[in-house]
């Protein structure tokens, strides 16, 4: 760091000296006193610096982990290599266009045939406006981004067992849902049934802010008319002219709402990780992978499908088959290593650890799920139903339709998400051919859009349990397991550091990897140093 | 229209023709049953074609109703003239960016000092996606729209009586009013206090709804911990590695939520106008003036300063100063007259109309509103506070700071809508000079946000009450005025007819000007060829 004796101490200066001196509990108090735990824990770039000259680490993987631990390490003074099993870098950071092949394990290979221009993010999708560790290696790496639509009151809602199979607007759906509530509550008050509850001061609060919130008429009831169309949309829409008065529009009953679970979809946009506002990549999530590979390409290695990780006092070797050549076994010698496999794969690699790390690496369940990227003829979906990005939700196995917030209102062929499933839907739908898949979509998008047999023109699943590579898409940590073996699973084992989203309490996103790697380079270069 | 005998009717072209045989009560019918009735009342452009040749019609202002009203008038066959006050088109639809003057009514002139690049919509400043008119003619000429970030979970909220005046955030609130709401009725539920209002059956139902929905523990109360926190945010946030255990933050008090007044911005979001997706031009709200523009530019003469409008059975005639020659009186004549003058000024010209429609012009009192587009030398907001776009709210008079959806985390000076003030507050603020309303948005802001004064680097304040051409910013019916004028108002009288918010039910928004000018030229058309 930079001698800084001229000028006071930033805030970020002061939170890391608050922490280094007091250690965690005082860092949280300083933190929420200074109003500032916003985003996830990213406290800024790791300023290493003054590694021992010729010091070799090996990175295992070239996922986000791997490459922003070589980035950092290399930064230090380290001397990194990386190795990489794929025939690209980028992991779990893809997107699909025209012409790609996808092959999975089992056998079955799908030719992407999307319009140039058309991508799928089969891996990550969105980014959170709190995930800063991301974000500040975006800015850094020149990655542009742009908004991600998640909430979108005009979508749809749909629940075999709701509304007689018929899908409802999530606007019309939100607001007899909040407005039902709110008027229940303001007819408890004023029949005295919250008197035990809530005190009478409060009551009167109470009761002023359902009526705001909820909707409510001048006499505190939800009703049909303006106030409730207002939010659910017209029968009628407002218009111009002569014949421009609107009709409002018949509410749904309150048992129908109460009962269908839609609920569900409306709490779902209230997670953190689900807040507006989102982001995307311009172009397609890869282009992290790639803004990411810019920086560490000549480090990168590609083809090497490790098979062992051992270590001893003087350093680590890791021996592996260079795919490259036929398989060739090598052998690369390193002082330090961080490995980035995911525990799925690790698992099954011959790898010298202690073993409470090696019960750590088997103690995390992957989780399974498939994507479907699907290309439409036109954006019927704008075109016909004034839906512009955003996601539609059902109860079948796709479970969501996410239409595309780029390249809105463009004609020609455009690339939906039509299908994103998880847990017994993605075993389900992993145990199928790829047809099959696109016909089981096809099917269940139907219920939704009338229009998709119609305008489809071809699609792509993306089964992650049969990715050789993860071996399923993420990391899902029970409590019982985070509880035994999480801090052992982070710690430096001898000369070993895992990173990943495994590696980190925001599993699934790439946040989870950005703050591991930096959290195990971090610690790594400790160690390091420790020992120099 | 072309022939359509060889393919069956579209959906457009059925409900124009069961409209046209049946009436609007048969097409609503209609409309609700083909599920389609969900943007505002646009049909699609007008066809109407075959105007006798040589009629010409005169259109008084250069608005988007009014530049409209002759892009469809000319198409149909009409000679078209465009008279406009000022000497620009476009009408409310601006943007200013450094080097402009604002000129208001009583004499403080403003140079616009934003560095290049940056601008501030004075007037309309975002589209809804149910505005299908204006979406529609935007694709029409071309007018490339991106998202506007309206609902940002992680924005401000402010209120100088509640929390102790200080500002907390959205999602903070939110999570915590949704949550105690939840846990009321769960708790009232398990306490039989809502037997009477709610079936046994729905009891069920509604205390599962309230546990997804609201947030809600395991045992039903909402309460400080990992599941409140997933959607409020954590005190000390999800990390990566060996200390990446998230620490919960602490609820607010449930009296000092109920009490706030804070859920009315809640409310605000559940708006239709003020529902997800929004969009506003790329580079500036007058985007939309310019397209509408280069469609009729061959047809507007700026500078005729209307002071009458005549009519007898052969036709019209405006007077007009011509201001670009030193006010000289000048006349011109027209079959017909599309006057599109807001009736604020309409109503002080020597207008010759029936009675009726002179009280309706006389009936409809207009808002006025001022405006602040501040520019500070960074984008604080989302540097310091993770903000990206949407809007921060107060009870003071500023009542709102909304951020830039556009150039998000770019580098260098960036400006931000300072204040929206209405009612009593505009009034006040268009009493101050320029300086003293950026003093005074200076002082409301800090209170959000305490970077203001430090950041801030110059302002533009536009005040509705004080620009001559509309002497307000928009129509404001009373329901009572409605019920007596409206229709008078739309009606053709005689050979004039006026377009614009006014004469809509969607007043304030540039949707009512589009489909009020659709709804006049269609009935001027019918109007002319039954005279013809």
């Amino acid at each position: 760091m930079p001698s800084a004796h001229s000028s006071p101490p930033t805030r970020r200066q002061l939170l890391t000296r608050i922490g280094t001196l007091a250690g965690s509990a005082a860092l949280y108090q300083a933190m929420t006193s200074l109003g500032h735990a916003q985003g996830t824990d990213f406290k800024g770039p790791p300023a290493l610096g003054g590694a021992k000259k010729g010091t070799k680490v090996l990175v295992l993987g070239s996922g986000l982990s791997g490459m922003l631990s070589a980035y950092e390490l290399r930064k230090a003074g380290y001397d990194v290599q990386i190795l990489e099993f794929q025939s690209r870098s980028g992991g779990r950071n893809i997107s699909l266009r025209g012409g790609d092949t996808v092959t999975e394990l089992g056998g079955a290979t799908q030719k992407v045939g999307f319009a140039p221009g058309n991508y799928i993010n089969p891996g990550p999708w969105r980014i959170p406006y709190h995930h800063q560790g991301l974000l500040h290696y975006c800015r850094e790496f020149g990655i542009q981004l742009e908004p991600f639509i998640e909430l979108n009151h005009n979508s749809w809602l749909h629940s075999t067992g709701a509304f007689g199979g018929k899908a409802v607007r999530y606007r019309e759906f939100a607001s007899d849902f909040t407005g039902f509530t709110a008027e229940l509550i303001a007819k408890a008050i004023d029949q005295h049934k919250l008197d035990d509850l809530v005190s009478e001061d409060e009551r009167d609060h109470l009761r002023t802010a359902m009526k705001s919130w909820g909707g409510l008429a001048k006499d505190y009831t939800y009703k049909k008319g303006n106030t409730s169309s207002l939010r659910r949309g017209f029968a009628r829409p407002q218009g111009g002219g002569i014949d421009g008065a609107p009709i409002p529009s018949d509410l749904f009953a309150r048992d129908d709402v109460m009962k269908s679970g839609l609920w569900n979809w409306m709490a779902f946009h209230e997670r953190l990780d689900m807040q507006t506002t989102m982001f995307q990549p311009v172009g397609g999530m890869d282009q992290i992978g790639k803004g990411f590979t810019r920086q560490v390409k000549d480090l990168i290695t590609l083809n090497c499908k490790v098979t062992a990780l051992h270590q001893d006092q003087k350093g680590v070797t890791v021996t592996y088959n260079d795919m490259a050549n036929g398989g060739a076994v090598r052998q690369a010698q390193a002082d330090y290593c961080v490995c980035t496999i995911p525990l799925s794969v690790l698992s099954q690699l011959d790898v010298q650890v202690s073993d409470a790390m090696k019960a750590a690496i088997l103690a995390v369940p992957y989780a399974s799920s498939v994507k479907m990227g699907m290309e439409f003829k036109r954006r019927f979906w704008e075109e016909d139903d004034q839906i512009y990005g955003g996601i539609s939700f059902t109860d079948q196995q796709i479970s969501q339709i996410s239409y595309p917030s780029h390249g809105i209102f463009s004609k020609g062929p455009a690339v939906l998400l039509g299908g994103y499933m998880f847990g017994p839907a993605a075993y389900d739908f992993a145990g199928m051919t790829p047809k099959e898949r696109l016909e089981r979509a096809l099917t269940q998008g139907t219920a939704i859009h009338p229009q998709y047999r119609k305008e489809f023109s071809n699609g792509v699943s993306f089964a992650w349990s049969r990715v050789p590579w993860t071996l399923g898409c993420c990391s899902m940590w029970t409590e019982e397991a985070r509880k035994t073996h999480y801090k052992t699973l982070c710690s430096v084992d001898n000369r070993v550091v895992l990173a990943g989203e495994h590696a980190s309490y925001i599993g699934c996103w790439q946040e989870g990897a950005i703050l591991s790697a930096l959290d195990a380079v971090t610690r790594l270069h400790k160690r390091a140093l420790g020992a120099a």
